[in-house]
């Protein structure tokens, strides 16, 4: 996986974010696999998870997720989305996540990428959910 | 601020970090707004807290947590730490709250730092709990 040729590559972090919430929106585990680098560290937490480490536990999160079947898709409002040198990239997003017509989810998210031999890839993805309505102020912790 | 010399320059991005834990653990706001980016955009998420973004959103938070004047502080434990082309940076670690001897607080925090012209700085902090006892199944979500 993820070494079949120049198809799999990425040729920028965009690109690379594109397919990751693609595979994410067609619950595809393998195409979501490939988005995420192979030849060095991954992390990932999901909104209320651990970090999850490597690739072996970064996929199994993903069947999980993927398990319900539901059909859904996103809409992402960008915040920040920033190229380093062609070797580092960083997106800051809000995720909504809708079931149908409806939503299901808001989250935010910061996605990392590199710039690798084979192509970009996602070595990242810290996601959190936002305050709920009777947080005691939005947006501002009560304590760290 | 920011501006008054060689001693504000952090010349790599761990020493940038080590200010920032500083300055969190001495609950000192000016030392803790030295350490953010002045020249480009800025982030934080506070554990369960919305994004902040830009200085003036980021200080009133630190502003609010230190409020408590508490005296506290961490033990950090790093999972990934990587500097890339001395542009940028990140860490991915775990962060855990004492008060006196007790623990108060477990955080998983990703740090960002950029290599500007006034030296490294952070651009961005994301801070999640970890899932609590009563979670389904530690570190797996139910839904993303």
């Amino acid at each position: 996986m993820g070494r079949e040729g120049k198809r799999l590559m990425y040729r920028s972090a965009t690109e690379a974010e594109d397919a990751f919430y693609e595979a994410f929106a067609q619950q595809d585990v393998e195409a979501m696999m490939r988005v995420w680098a192979e030849d060095r560290p991954v992390f990932c937490i999901h909104p209320g998870g651990d970090l999850l480490t490597g690739r072996g536990e970064v996929e199994e999160s993903w069947k999980q997720i993927f398990q319900a079947e539901v059909p859904f898709h996103f809409e992402l409002e960008y915040h920040y989305r920033e190229e380093y040198d062609g070797q580092f990239a960083i997106s800051q997003l809000t995720e909504t996540l809708y079931l149908r017509h409806h939503v299901v989810g808001i989250v935010l998210a910061t996605n990392v990428y590199c710039g690798t031999d084979e192509g970009w890839r996602m070595i990242m993805h810290h996601a959190s959910p936002p305050p709920g309505p009777d947080a005691p102020e939005s947006g501002m912790p009560v304590l760290h």
